[in-house]
């Protein structure tokens, strides 16, 4: 990652110098061993290198021009605030969410330690002043989603004011209803922040604009069933990843380009790995940036990563808005409904997971499953082993992992991979 | 616990009845080292001594026997499922929560390893078939309060159908809103169930009955100010837990008996403990029959405990449902609203439990605060930190305990509590 021309933006952000440049240090090192060291790898590769190298510099810095410009920018931690709201008020819509340990041990002082690793980093990032996202965020949105974060928020809303959408815990009619008023809400809470009035043609084109990306990451997933696999498992995760921080548009036409390289890929039969080699599906929690400790271990022991069930995977481009709303109201209503399919854990009961689950690997023709949880993450935890028996019942091996940030038991996750990847063999 | 006259009664409950009369023995020998040892004990508490002697013996013939005529019985894990509702409908509402540790291990086949003992107490206890109230259960009912039990119903009601109710996560008005359209479909439901329609009458009838043993709690904790203090805490807490199992007519006139007892103990100065000994509160999560581990070992520590601010204890006694409503709607809405104002940790934001825990502590003239959180509750691990804080406003002392079932961190309790009284003393 770039160091040395952005020094100046950084110290405006009241950034700590010196821990970013060890950070940097160490994720340029990270990333050339996980990333650059793949051979094959595609051309259109070269994007998703050059926005990683400036994930804190060059797309920190549009922040600030935009933010010059009188724009806002909105940090966020789950896909459940609507991105289509936040780019009608103009705004930029950016994720939070964390993948080092850096600043864990300080988040400790704020939160449990039975904290899940992703919680305790972004809250560590933030006490440690290493997150040049927070730091741009004009407004930062948290959720009821799981008990982790809905308590970490009120801790962290003392050090980075927060506002909380109330994300329902089931799929009633009642949950619809209080999700739609938290959806207008939010609306209202944006057009505050930007002094923008969100219009029906804003909304319209914001709507369009998301659901393009959407439909670049669903086509890229539809490639990925494939044979051989046309993109590594950690180059998807790195696509899914740099959706949170690009800017949409530009990403929507990179992924549709690279999308094309894998058609002409496929078409020659090309692959990442010969075509026999086990393929795998990854799904449970989200792997933030730049957390790709789980499928470089798998990727090196033998196996293919065909698909990531997760948020920044599947879970986030799955569905669609109905573009077919012309009134404001239509459109609400026509967000309400697809935000209320999101099949995340914390819904109960939640089947439309385990389907969900089962059909995308049948598709992906995944030779098995690895569901991830991060420690002490519990909606996940729980699934989990209902993943389990759902793909049981279809003939879909699946190993369990839970892990956190930590590197200390990579050895081990190794051997257990290796192990599992032999059975498929 | 008496076992002779009641195995045919458990066989006919498809319990384990050898695993069971090795739990009876244990608790036995248990509630006589912690109870029945006590010094200077009231003569009230020979009611508390049979109720819990018989708590699955004459209790759950009673239920039997109201089961043979045609009433049905609600098992719940949650203050938040309405007990006046039940009633209405003549039903009886019975608390499942369960506090020790057999069964356990059964239940992580269900549940995973990092879930609160509670959870995995009320699940092993199914598993190994030894709780009689979940078997006499004609509806179990479960609530979204925390992830751990939220996720866990679905997988307990694949051993035991479970009916879950929405608990909104914060207290604006679109989650009142949810609230009260889950509390007209808890009657509806229940009404179902019994094939009773439930009148205004019998609402205000039941709404009578549940203040009345609130209002019987209410009285006990304000005796409680008193110096020297009347009761001990374990006997407090036997009579909070027996409030979930007693038939609450009995249970209202025989804690009122207890209250005349203890004013006129009051009256003379008579105390459980010197008047100069360390008054403490506990605070946090609910501590279930037979969980007894802490308060024993506090009330060992040459300290008295005066307060417990949980659901077994002053969180569920608390607040009435008001009693001016005449119409079915009305009442409703009062039972709505009293239940919001429970201040569980799972609400986002939940200031009002500060409040209550510091103005409880100052009325109790607690010197000293012990929160308690079971290990793995995340929202109540959250709050401990904040808690703690509020108190340090007071100048009021706080230990943290994070614990479980098992007795393997007795001793370590007692080092740590010992020398937080001596701190106080
Ligand atoms: S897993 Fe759930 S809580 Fe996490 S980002 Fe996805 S929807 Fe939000
Ligand atoms: S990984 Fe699990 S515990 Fe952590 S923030 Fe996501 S849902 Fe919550
Ligand atoms: S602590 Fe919360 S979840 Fe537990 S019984 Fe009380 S209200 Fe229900
Ligand atoms: S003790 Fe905590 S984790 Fe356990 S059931 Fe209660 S609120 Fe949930």
């Amino acid at each position: 990652m770039s160091e040395s021309t952005h020094h100046e933006m950084w110290e405006k952000l009241n950034m700590d110098l010196e821990a970013h440049d060890g950070l940097l240090e160490v994720l340029g090192k990270f990333y050339g061993d996980i990333y650059l060291s793949q051979e094959n790898r595609l051309k259109g590769a070269e994007y998703l290198d050059f926005v990683l190298s400036e994930v804190h510099g060059l797309r920190i810095k549009e922040l600030q021009d935009a933010k010059a410009q009188g724009r806002k920018v909105v940090g966020t931690f789950c896909v459940f605030v609507p991105e289509e709201i936040t780019l009608a008020a103009d705004a930029i819509h950016v994720g939070l969410c964390a993948g080092a340990e850096a600043g864990s041990e300080l988040a400790e002082q704020l939160v449990p330690r039975n904290t899940c690793a992703l919680i305790k980093s972004f809250i560590g990032f933030k006490m440690a002043k290493l997150c040049p996202y927070i730091e741009s965020s004009d407004m930062i949105v948290g959720e009821t989603t799981c008990d982790g974060k809905k308590k970490a928020y009120e801790a962290f809303n003392e050090i980075a004011p927060t506002y909380v959408m109330e994300v329902p815990q089931t799929k009633s009619e009642a949950a619809r209803d209080l999700w739609k008023s938290e959806v207008l809400r939010y609306m209202k809470a944006v057009e505050e922040l930007t002094g923008v009035t969100i219009t029906a043609e804003k909304l319209k084109e914001g709507i369009k604009v998301i659901n393009g990306k959407r439909r670049a990451l669903q086509r890229l997933t539809r490639l990925r069933a494939a044979s051989p696999a046309p993109i590594s498992g950690r180059d998807a995760l790195l696509v899914n990843q740099i959706s949170f921080y690009d800017d949409p548009v530009r990403f929507t036409a990179k992924i549709n380009e690279l999308c094309d390289e894998l058609e002409a890929r496929i078409e020659t039969g090309d692959g990442v790995a010969p075509a026999d080699t086990p393929r795998l599906m990854l799904s449970g929690c989200p792997m933030a940036v730049p957390n790709w400790k789980l499928p470089y271990v798998v990727e090196s022991s033998g196996a293919v990563i065909v698909g990531e069930e997760s948020c920044i995977g599947t879970r986030n481009s799955r569905d669609l808005v109905d573009e077919s709303g012309e009134t404001l109201e239509a459109m609400i209503d026509a967000i309400a409904d697809r935000y209320m399919k999101i099949d995340c854990a914390c819904f109960t009961p939640n089947q439309e997971r385990l389907d969900n689950i089962t059909s995308l690997a049948k598709d992906l023709k995944a030779d098995g499953v690895i569901h991830y949880s991060l420690l002490f993450c519990q909606p996940y935890s729980h699934e989990s082993m209902k993943v389990d028996k759902a793909l049981q019942v279809e003939g879909i091996p699946m190993l369990s992992i839970e892990t956190d940030y930590s590197m200390e038991d990579v050895e081990q996750l190794k051997t257990r991979i290796e192990a599992f990847v032999e059975t498929l063999a």
